[in-house]
């Protein structure tokens, strides 16, 4: 999606270890109009697939999720990043953060995602994918179906994307970032 | 705002010691249309005033303050909880919670919270105020203006409404919690 990734080559800012921010659009300021044209881009590329709820996890993955269930008219149900002491009937998994080094618990109540559910999961970035393995697992405990993936970033060289791929699952993902050596950001055409 | 209260009633559930929980809707579960709608209620109620950015923390006003963002075409800014490790250059301040009776930070970075800003802050709940007092107080850090402060729900009964609104402070609530004693939801008309 070329917004995107004019922003990304304008915005984006490189730190060693293979870290891209993007805090001036996306995880800390973001840009409201470009987060609706991101929707749009993911309605359009799920236009096939049958939906009947969207799926996040709590930060960064709220302003984008909330913009495709306007455009579709669906439930936006964001999985938690602790266990809140007020929830009950809570699934939960265990992520590792690999920029953070150390696991962190996603939740999600049964009340929001239940069995049968069609799952579209919407989130900023996708790396190694391992908070894509918590939501699958997540979705599975549920008896619901994973029917897609969007991602605003993917950072290909990390091959989360890769992993999703093999196991069937429909990825799309607006800007594909190959490589962040040299903090040069090489995004893919 | 009729819509608002008329969903409370519906699918609200309160718990002991005046907790209100809207889960279904706001909380965990997300409705983008009625966002949406109550993102339009806070540009009527704030028509007369002069904004440039959006303030919310993480993470349930990040939904809200997206939409009355995209509808204002200005940019939202999330204070975050904790500090990030990539971050620099941050303005920082701790908040006491009531209700989990312990404090945490709360952040934003100079480069997304500036001086002369004319900041409208939008979250979900405004119950004690203690939230918001810190977002006053990174406000003044910034050296920037708060010229507003809109809450989807406000609990009355806990007077934050009170204080900020004896500090001068524009406060809009959408809908107001009088009491939610014996677990009777009492919303003022």
């Amino acid at each position: 999606m070329k917004a995107l990734k004019d922003r990304i080559i304008r915005d984006g800012k490189c730190f060693e270890g293979g870290i891209l921010k993007v805090d001036n659009f996306i995880n800390h300021q973001m840009d409201p109009i470009l987060m609706k044209s991101m929707a749009v881009e993911f309605v359009r590329r799920f236009a096939s697939t049958k939906i009947n709820k969207i799926l996040t996890i709590e930060a960064s993955g709220i302003a984008p999720a909330i913009m495709v269930g306007y455009l579709l008219e669906l439930p936006v149900v964001f999985a938690k990043k602790k266990k809140p002491s007020t929830m009950e009937n809570m699934l939960t998994t265990t992520v590792y953060s690999f920029t953070k080094d150390r696991t962190y618990d996603v939740c999600v109540s049964k009340d929001y995602l239940c069995p049968g559910d069609k799952v579209l999961f919407i989130d900023d970035f996708l790396a190694n994918g391992n908070a894509a393995k918590g939501i699958i697992d997540l979705v599975q405990k549920a008896e619901a179906e994973l029917v897609g993936m969007g991602f605003l970033i993917e950072k290909s060289f990390q091959h989360g994307g890769d992993y999703l791929r093999a196991q069937g699952i429909h990825v799309e993902s607006l800007a594909i970032i190959e490589s962040l050596e040299n903090c040069q950001i090489k995004i893919k055409d």
